[in-house]
């Protein structure tokens, strides 16, 4: 009965170059909206690359601090009796917990894809309890260096090729434990959070998540919410997201290309006071 | 009394590179949340680059349907009395109009750096209403490849660098009109679609819209809202994007670099059929 949403669908197209035409079959990054549901009441829907919907879910309650533990959750599979089973997810929650009086039903129609949705107001935008990551971890710039190779070799061909955001966690010698990909950037993060709640694997302390896009708030958010000491992005942070990442003293990377990057915040991770003077 | 949002921030940042550290000033891509207040409610917040907020408050409501035409705005301005002026706009509508029952505030607490928030299930993400744009509109694919480096002409250079989306309108001659960036690939489309609806030159039937990043299911929606014929993008676009183009006959156009691109739809408006017998 499980209709299994395509990742990837193919597609006859026509590609025109310097005045000559030609069809050809093209493999089209699947794009299909996901609808949450919490206790059987429709939550939000997430425009999302089909794959690891239920990590997504789980990821999304987990970072936007509907659930803290793995524990909370009573149920979740794809689908609803008689509903299209390959876009739905129903979590249920033990003891008919979730939305609290934060985040009422009303203001929180959201979706993952920006991290922002379903806030209505300025003063809801922080998600509660974030907290400063591990202060501990080190990691060397030479090891950071080494991950946009690793991620990229896990990717699958059409993956490189067709525009998905990535985001990868690393544990403390450089090990990828976890890729996911998807057409939002903030998808992509809720379905590593979520696995790493569903495997037990949460607070990720001793962890770097990498994500191929631009590292904004909400990423930096998430990722605070998930307890990663280091965040690094091929690309540039925005200015909200170094102001968060400095408040909490987490380490935040940009532009990581071959041997070079930029630090933001949290310097001290990756390069030793010592070395500085 | 307006506290300017600044667009880029300076911030002295680390530059790590084959083990040798600098320091210094680098220009971060600015990133606030603007909460849009819809007759001195809160509707919404999104995150996006400060500027051009009014046009982006327009844009947001005319893309999602709660605005039809120019005239139904009373009142747009930024901030409200006593509050953070920079990140706020306030739009009033004539008579009270607004949220429809089919726009309950209930299911729009939304945000538009993702263009689907607010939807809380699937029979929601439909944009009610939507047209197929005009069909005698023609332009010739070396007109359609000159666009991409206006675009870029047209970028001052910390956005060519700092990972901002760009959308730009042009006309049927190919001169560009408008253009408009944001961190938010949904955001900088709602801003110049705000620009048109504020400037009176909806529906833009004769005009194409160019969008740096993928081209998904909401950039091509909110391209319907406004009556772009051709959508084109130099990344790729998605299943659900194509599948919407087919539906109504919008040219979609992506990757778009140098002498070559692909058409996953309405290649009657560049390609006369007459040269592909």
């Amino acid at each position: 009965m499980d209709r299994k949403a395509p990742s990837v669908t193919p597609s006859i197209v026509s590609e025109w170059r310097e005045g000559q035409l030609r069809h050809f079959e093209d493999s089209l990054v699947g794009e299909e909206p996901l609808e949450i549901r919490l206790n059987h009441d429709p939550l939000t829907v997430t425009m999302r690359t089909p794959g690891h919907d239920l990590e997504l879910a789980a990821g999304f309650l987990f970072t936007e601090g509907i659930v803290q533990r793995r524990e909370e959750i009573a149920g979740l599979k794809m689908g609803e009796n008689g509903q299209a089973a390959g876009n739905v997810v129903c979590v249920d929650l033990h003891n008919g917990a979730g939305l609290s009086a934060s985040h009422s039903k009303r203001n929180f129609i959201a979706t993952s894809s920006c991290g922002l949705c379903g806030k209505s107001s300025l003063d809801q935008i922080r998600v509660r309890g974030l907290r400063p990551p591990n202060t501990e971890f080190r990691l060397s710039p030479d090891a950071l260096c080494e991950l946009p190779d690793r991620l990229r070799a896990a990717q699958p061909v059409f993956e490189r090729t067709g525009g998905l955001h990535a985001a990868a966690v690393f544990d403390e010698r450089g090990e990828l434990l976890a890729l996911r990909e998807d057409v939002g950037r903030h998808n992509a993060v809720d379905k590593v959070v979520g696995w790493a709640l569903l495997e037990g694997h949460l607070p990720l302390s001793q962890h770097t998540l990498l994500v191929s896009g631009r590292g904004g708030f909400e990423i930096i958010q998430k990722a605070l919410t998930a307890g990663f000491p280091v965040v690094a992005s091929i690309s540039a942070p925005s200015s909200l997201a170094v102001e968060l990442a400095r408040e909490f003293g987490l380490t935040l990377v940009g532009f990581l290309r071959g041997k070079r990057f930029v630090i933001y915040s949290g310097e001290e991770r990756l390069i030793p006071a010592s070395d500085t003077r």
